[in-house]
């Protein structure tokens, strides 16, 4: 049986508060015995990535590309898809929960897939980008809920952990 | 040599107004000899690829499914691709110029392919959704210029022909 | 309503005389009014492309990369889709027909799914490679006929024309 | 950093012999630490993943559908693609080795892909299917290499080591 998965989103580039942020989230996740998916690349990817492994948590990363080393160091899976940006479509399917923080273009494919596929968001409103533009907001009219906004690794733990008693995988 | 590509992007729902907008610019497209592609399916697809088809024009659908079927009836070439939502990668990917009319989460991740692949995009903004929200507007830092915005069909064209005149295909 | 579409398969590479077979052949698949899909590179594609593209036919090439000066110059129609080689599963997919000449290991995988999706498969004997050893054979048991074999091109175009008239595009 | 990552590839029906052999291999590749990746489906993909994952193996499925019930049990990680076949590629491309057994037509796109990716691919001689009709032979030119033959477990083993040894995962 699989165990619950978390795909957490971002930007390739992170700032130190961010870093911090995603790797705190990282080693909680990994400490809780979630399996840990990422674009598999810097920044925020890698920051969760790491503080998840580290944590002695199952981290992948599913990459645009073809070669294993464009991977972070922290994936203890590499999937390399050689599909470009259209593995963010991949990325969102692979969700039970979504945990959105930062991000640009490429964040914001991802949000609008996992809300496609009916994935439950969780995004951190406290380091702009797509995240905090849309925290707090629905995406278009197919869904009735919203992504959820938080503004705290606390606020974040207290949310994701109420995704994860709902979860059959609990 | 192939012609100028025109990715025309919306609702696979639309309502009379925007039906009758999308038909006279796909008329207007396949006139002028522009290929026009679509994801293939109901609504402002259909629309622009009726327009562009009965214009005898070009049309390609680019659809989600593997079945012929799944494409409306006014696209003269039919590309099945089998990815679902991730075809929306390709469909911005075939663009020499996108053009945005109103459209929910599919479209939004259209809009942050295009951006992401450097296409330029023009917004229409009157009929709402995300192309009215994104129009005028960045997704993000990587580019110096915006979304551009047009609220009728005759701005639609004059900023369309500046593309196309910039263009290597011209 | 599209046209029928005929896919044809083979090496990047095409010596003199595989060259002038794709030529011919594209020129009366272009004649004929069908529609001629390819991978849009070099060797059979290109050969295929450019008889069809002279002849006055809708010309495609669905490419593996994102750019579009990867296709040859005889595609009127360029669908980028960044996905490499996961590409060939569309260029099946597209198929009324699949005509396969040559060809190596991107050929057989083409050839794989064409068998899975259920396309006719014309497999032209005379110039080796997967074509040759698979033609007038089956590749699994799932299907109760064989890849068409044909040795040269007057018998192409005479199973290619039972294969139309059995379609409702005919 | 990554465990080195055995894809095992095969079919979706398997008789007492070959699922036992599948699973017994599974057992083995989850004894030794390497992430074993499948298909995710039934089958040789499921008697691999069982074994392996009843010995504690980290098990990935990579799936055709979006949707993660049509994994098999045994998956500890599942990757829901939407790709239909053409994840097919992106499974080829997750191996640091391909071990192939039995198969028909898609286990023959994912021996393609394999070749193409210059993956080491062993394969099983004794059950059959496209995996024996290839053992010992190459698929085209590009390489120097064969698809090594095996015919039993032990020898299985024995190759599988070599290529471990020679990897800087070691």
């Amino acid at each position: 049986m699989r165990k619950f998965q978390v795909v957490v989103i971002g930007d390739a580039m992170a700032d130190k508060e961010e870093y911090e942020f995603a790797e705190k989230l990282g080693r909680y996740l990994g400490k809780k015995g979630y399996t840990v998916i990422t674009g598999g690349r810097s920044g925020i990817m890698e920051a969760v990535n790491k503080g998840a492994f580290e944590a002695g948590g199952i981290t992948v990363g599913i990459i645009p590309g073809a070669d294993f080393l464009q991977a972070n160091s922290w994936c203890s899976v590499v999937i390399p898809t050689d599909l470009g940006h259209a593995r963010n479509s991949i990325t969102a399917l692979s969700a039970d929960v979504i945990i959105s923080i930062g991000g640009k273009a490429g964040t914001l494919t991802e949000l609008g897939f996992g809300w496609i596929f009916d994935k439950p968001i969780i995004s951190v409103s406290r380091f702009g980008g797509w995240s905090a533009d849309l925290s707090g907001k629905r995406i278009d009219d197919r869904r009735p809920d919203n992504i959820i906004s938080v503004d705290s690794l606390e606020a974040l733990k207290e949310e994701l952990e109420k995704i994860v008693n709902m979860s059959k995988l609990n």
